[in-house]
């Protein structure tokens, strides 16, 4: 069930980005603001940008912004986006399944509803709901 | 997102267990009839029984059947009890969590009502669900 680091620090990267609220944020800072990886965080970056949620000004002086306002970042989209697969069991991966029950088996219906009520409660959150009006997050990232 | 192997083969070996319609099931039959590695079922065996969804009965001629009726063992139970751990992220995991936010963090909250509504699902239904009344899967696992 667990995200993936990819999809954890990008979470964190966009709730950084909205919190500088249209200053252009560095990759540099965002590494050092939670202590993780830059080189990480630079491919999580450049995909972020690919899926129209990060603008990236380049040269001296360059950062990274949203592409959109935050209330139009929705969670299950980016998550969507940025976990490999949602393979519940090995009937979801049509090229790797020898289990010789898949024709008859209800299991894959039922994780597959679930796995919908999941993303359900997701797709009612904002990047603006995880990081807007957030004082304390904005402390916690401020340079010590 | 993926269910362990241990969870897939509990369902899998219960499913079983269920068209055998209060007839005893060997491990040995289980393992041919899905393929899968008669060591791994063994294991799995054990723990459902510890968990009080199957009776093993020793001996010659003995081997394992349901404790309880299929309609009382609920899905979202025995995922629960078989999966290691629910850990959506670092900050689920008190000992390894070194992400500075999570005092302010709210995607926490957001994802374990995401984890709640896929759990609501799977309470909705029953190993009487999966395997009663499903003459398609009684076949398929029928020696051939």
């Amino acid at each position: 069930m667990r995200l993936t680091t990819y999809t954890d620090y990008g979470l964190r990267l966009l709730m950084y980005v909205v919190l500088k609220d249209g200053e252009l944020a560095t990759i540099q800072e965002v590494a050092d603001a939670y202590g993780i990886s830059k080189n990480h965080l630079m491919k999580v970056a450049h995909n972020l940008g690919l899926y129209g949620y990060l603008d990236t000004v380049r040269g001296r002086g360059g950062g990274l912004r949203l592409a959109r306002a935050p209330g139009r970042i929705v969670l299950g989209d980016v998550i969507r986006r940025m976990e490999d697969d949602f393979v519940m069991a090995e009937c979801f991966e049509p090229a790797g399944n020898a289990c010789c029950i898949t024709r008859a088996c209800r299991l894959k219906g039922i994780l597959a509803e679930a796995l919908k009520a999941y993303f359900a409660v997701l797709d009612n959150y904002t990047l603006a709901d995880l990081a807007g009006n957030n004082a304390v997050l904005t402390k916690l990232l401020s340079p010590a």
